[in-house]
């Protein structure tokens, strides 16, 4: 187990920062040597992998590196803004009480501070990703699904289709500001539509917010400088 | 390769049939020796049922099968009606030709003529699944999208969250032509939807349609005779 | 006042039943000989008419009674699918307590005894009328909006709108049974809604029932005769 | 005719801007006298006022000037909100040529300028007034649905509850940049909706986007000078 952990964590770093690329072919015999591990857990990681996405079956057996077209990106982050708009929507309609919704309304309020900073350099981008984060993160929590939360983080394995995806890519970007101000008026208003238990708006604030990583992605292949700041960035395959 | 996949297969089967029960701890060595498998194969097949979501890490290593509560059953419904309702709004938007739309057509009028039979028994119930399978993979494949249709399958893993979870369960029960005639009219109203590219429209009677799942379920347990005609039946646990 | 009521309802009667025909330019004078009332209150009865569609400024001055395209019909049917939806979401937003959705649920099981009946007479299809709209006015009360009230009042003043538009039109029609059990099933799954707090889903299924109606009428332009059974049915102008 | 045309614009404005006040006895000799018109144009004037919802028939007869509760408006966006969204979704299923939807395209790049003007001044307001109204009548336009301009002609009679209803109030308010900024961003992505075919996101953006007249509202009630820079500000009655 442990073994096979230290691999799935390794391969998974390796794929995501680009050091395997997409298409290449997985040697088992050379990756065990390189990451010393046996077969079996190696195996097992690349099982792991297959399922999360980031690998497939080669024609000939064994595996390789998947690749990913900008279209396939933009289904992901579709899907991901579908389960995050049934999360909001089953979040208002539990109609928690206003305590639970507390962290969420002290979130929005922390990002508008890094928002309004004139520089939105590294560091405040990635306070900006781990505010987002947890914002997210309690959102799901709120519609007190297992099995929704399980789905997403399925999703969540594909770095390009999480809530973070991409805005790294806004470093040195003069339109970071708008863009993050944006999508930080719809977290008050989902947290809003939550609190007067407005399922409806819930829903279609979340989708639409899924839509900011979307005009993210398109600048970041615009500008494909960005996409090397991204997890994952590697893997997309421009037609 | 060989190995894994018919222990894969054979132990999806043993867990569905309850021949492995709700909560059981899985031996490898024993299982081994029943499946007549070495142990790097029969790792990979708990590994693959372990993202399936049939099986899960066992406290003190290993694994157990999983259980389902009412609750998580339905959870996944309505992320399966959500997703389809995803597909069939995309499919919508992607205004394909009549012609495209022609298999849908052909199928709501054979389910027609099996929903309008005086008798419901178990052969028509088994050629409504049938039907309703292809609707269900006909509008899918009109969504073009692969990273959904990978997400479906994922869900489609737990036999509970599939369009035709439960309507087995209807052999000789009165209401199966009932409900089976609504759920055809929706289909019929997704058709014309689609033709009429309203994907709001669309999006909506897919998930409604779900909901039909959903009935279904709550007639089942509420029966749970029923619930032995149902593949992964043995699975619930029931509060 | 009383003048001008009397002659507001007269009015109404003879546009809704063809007595005036479409288009057909009003001389006041003339009408108001008929009407045995004088010229102020003849004059804002159709002040009136003209605010609840059903006359028009003619080009030369004075008024015409006014006609409608199939296209125009749908478009209304859709508005007040639109706004009925938003009366089903706000009424189940407003989560009221299970008393106050008694009466809809009676109001279901009512229907239910009369849809299941071997014949669907003018006798029932009456009744049917009777109790749709009462749970169509019920519904509504329950949106606790005035403004919403008003609005749907406004659209219900053309009668191809209302909830009972052409249901009459199937008089010795074999589909009466087949529609109107639909129908009242998406009365229950509304009522199941608001019951378990759902606006997303009340909404939906408000706008596709109103979709019923848009059957209806389809069925109705197919066979003219249908018409002539329905209040208003002389003003619609085929193309 | 013209008698009773200025009968009823001068009566709009003068219950719009104050000159009668909520609550008001409409006193019909008199006002004949201030009007200079005589009793029928004068009464005809009245019953058109009531219809568009300003003036209500009084208890002992005649009419009186209308008062709105801060709760009346808010139905009154929410009902102005979900039909512009119909609009948005009937303009996007319409699938337009892009050059029906280029104009739309140039009043969003035109209302980016004033936007992003250092000072929000009282006559910049003025110019996004006109532009988002312009912007507001051409996606109905696009609609091409005459009942759904008729049923929106008719809300707008409540200054309320138009698109540009409660802007004014933000002279001289650091908000302004923030919100206009905010509902600009709303615009282009609906135009985006549109150009793409996407009828549901079309919908959903003019839903949110009417929630900004809400927010407008209930920051010009926190303030209440601002209602007087509002037209009908003064038919407010705050509880």
């Amino acid at each position: 187990m442990r073994q096979s952990l230290k691999a799935l964590l390794t391969l998974r770093n390796w794929i995501l920062d680009g050091t395997l690329s997409a298409g290449e072919r997985l040697w088992e015999p050379t990756l065990a040597t390189r990451l010393a591990v046996s077969r079996t857990p190696l195996r097992e990681a690349l099982v792991r992998l297959e399922h999360e996405g980031l690998v497939e079956a080669a024609e000939r057996g064994g595996y390789a590196v998947r690749g990913f077209s900008p279209d396939y990106l933009k289904q992901t982050i579709e899907i991901r803004g579908t389960l995050e708009g049934l999360a909001a929507r089953q979040a208002a309609e539990a109609r928690h009480p206003a305590s639970r919704l507390e962290p969420l309304h002290r979130l929005v309020e922390h990002i508008d501070t890094i928002v309004s900073r004139a520089q939105l350099d590294e560091e405040a981008l990635n306070r900006y990703v781990t505010l987002n984060g947890a914002f997210h993160q309690h959102l799901l929590a709120l519609a007190e699904s297992m099995a929704l939360s399980e789905a997403l983080e399925r999703i969540g394995n594909l770095p390009f289709a999480s809530p973070n995806a991409f805005v790294m890519s806004y470093a040195h970007s003069a339109s970071a500001h708008r863009i993050l101000f944006i999508a930080n008026d719809q977290h008050r208003c989902l947290v809003d539509a939550l609190a007067a238990g407005e399922g409806a708006r819930a829903e279609q604030i979340a989708r639409e917010h899924a839509r900011i990583a979307q005009r993210n992605l398109d600048s970041a292949l615009a500008h494909p400088a960005g996409l090397n700041a991204v997890s994952g960035g590697a893997l997309i395959r421009q037609p």
